[in-house]
């Protein structure tokens, strides 16, 4: 049987957004901006910031991606995400919704909701938890995943095909799904888990992928390869997760779509 | 004679707050929002930085601690800070205030007053100047001490007494009373005043120590002796303030509950 | 001809900050708030982040320099920014400008344009194309630089004059202007294109120059040398853009004022 996404299309996927330098536009939280930026400068898309509702509709019609995460949400950006989504859809630009801490939390659950049936996301980024959440279950602790991603994977496929869209799952295995296809990824560190941000950043990163090749599910496992060989690459260079955080992005700038192609494991 | 807080119960107390993982909403300022969660996750708790009117009380009445940091409020984060610290006191949840600048900004110096008098904070963090403002005195220039923190240890005593909290001032050495007892701890590496945050972030650790041990005076002790102490161990990995702020992660991760308890210096 | 800006000026620059330490009030964004921070801690600057409506004027007023930076504006922080650049204006205090992304969004163009025609900042920094757009001509594609620096020089050079301000353009060279003098700065390193906030940090440094020194353009060029030069440092110390951050902060810590002097590349 082949594989739903054969690992020399993730290289080439990098390859791409590596020489097309996509605008990432992202509406995120507070704790992660500077994170997510760095890190899509070091993987080599550009990031912009903009997330108040006198501007984010505007450069949503015309960015690469876009990426809406609900870290910490107030009245006004809230109100940008909803301009952001819709600007979006109408351009037919692909954006990525990060339910952060769906299911714990009853205002933003009922923002990703809302975003979700409204403006149909191109790809959607969360722990098990999160997508159970969103798909109506029982939510779990916030950011920290208190189901495992495979027993998510059911509710995914489901969401997936009832929103047409992919959903990704993070977790120690990473499990991703377009409602037919699934693609599993078992690369990554441990310390993946002590460094805040890496999944805000990595929904991020599926948009500046989306941006650069035509299948969401092929742009949102090129983003969740890329991260986690390079934070193989990191965890050899590092004494903690704060010298961790650090090496991943060296190793995420230096990163070879060959290599990349030839490390990447879907079991 | 004894003193008020034994070494050993510090080892313990960082042994606990491992095993247990507390989880710490924090509401806090824009600059330190990403150094504060990564901070709590190399020392083992959970962050959560939900700070928006419409969820933060929700989250208060459930969470280990709550942190309320006035570094960068607004109208919108004020009030959420209000609900948390009325829902975290009502629940018998710990929270700790840090009233960064207070005494020198009129705006934030009346929210950590009212907050102070209102919902009687199970700790309160700051320095020397921060504390003499909150107790009626003239405040100083802002973040930086012009005050040394030797010379605010009544203010402190009193404060504590009145307000039936702890009371911890951060300086070259650290006093911390409950209004009775007073212990100081005198280790730390002067980079820690070169890297913005560390006190945002010690206020945290003290809300996810006030987590899982009963005596807020030995939670605040042991936050400060968790990263005084792993500072010195930070300081020989580093040749400057940045790389010192990334090894003071790895530090706290990798710091024994039994090191930690032969190494505090107590005077 | 004499340099219009002698190098030995900029190392005695360098010694004033440090000797003084100014209290450097930043209304910036919220990537880089921390990193801007730090940088401010690092180079011997005393930053105070404090861009709410309610308390901006107050400490503006006193205030060692301001920087206003429209990377993330809200209602509530346009607010604080019109406050504190008029405070800054009426109290004598010199205050910088950096209208990232203008000409690329409309909304922060226009707060750009109003603050710059009413409240005459000290210093005005961006990258050609913000520089472009502010002089009312075509902008580009944000925070990214699509013009050359080189190309940008006669429209700096008729804004300074016109509103009797320093322009800083900020490139591969660096050329400052306060409309009759023109000084270029050769130093640097690529991976400073790899780091968000660089020159978001540089504006808050050159409002901490503007402090100690009575001439803009020395200002506006200290700060940019002194950021440049240590950038050679840290690449040298770095393996990849992650590295190179943290070497950047130590580097500035580290760089002595005479070694900037012989070093600043003046063409």
């Amino acid at each position: 049987m082949a594989a739903p996404i054969p690992a020399v299309d993730i290289g080439t996927a990098l390859e791409a957004l590596r020489e097309r330098t996509p605008l990432v536009q992202c509406l995120t939280n507070i704790v992660v901006a500077q994170w997510t930026a760095n890190v899509l400068l070091a993987v080599g898309a550009a990031p912009a910031m903009v997330d108040n509702p006198h501007e984010a509709g505007q450069l949503a019609a015309s960015a690469g991606g876009v990426l809406v995460n609900l870290g910490t949400p107030y009245d006004d950006t809230a109100a940008a995400m909803e301009q952001a989504a819709g600007a979006a859809g109408r351009a037919g630009r692909p954006w990525v919704l990060d339910p952060v801490a769906a299911g714990v939390l009853a205002w933003r659950t009922g923002i990703a909701t809302h975003l979700l049936s409204e403006f149909s996301p191109t790809i959607v980024r969360g722990n098990a938890s999160e997508v159970i959440a969103l798909a109506g279950g029982a939510g779990g602790r916030g950011v920290d995943s208190t189901d495992a991603a495979e027993t998510a994977v059911d509710v995914a496929r489901r969401l997936a095909a009832r929103h047409r869209t992919v959903v990704a799952v993070s977790g120690q295995v990473d499990h991703l799904t377009d409602g037919e296809r699934l693609v599993r990824i078992a690369n990554g560190h441990s310390w993946l888990t002590q460094v805040t941000g890496v999944g805000c950043a990595l929904g991020a990163m599926m948009a500046g992928f989306a941006a650069v090749v035509d299948d969401p599910l092929l742009a949102a496992a090129a983003a969740t390869a890329t991260v986690t060989v390079a934070a193989e690459d990191a965890a050899r260079a590092a004494t903690g997760p704060g010298s961790f955080a650090v090496a991943l992005l060296d190793a995420l700038a230096g990163l070879a779509p060959d290599d990349l192609a030839a490390r990447v494991d879907l079991p």
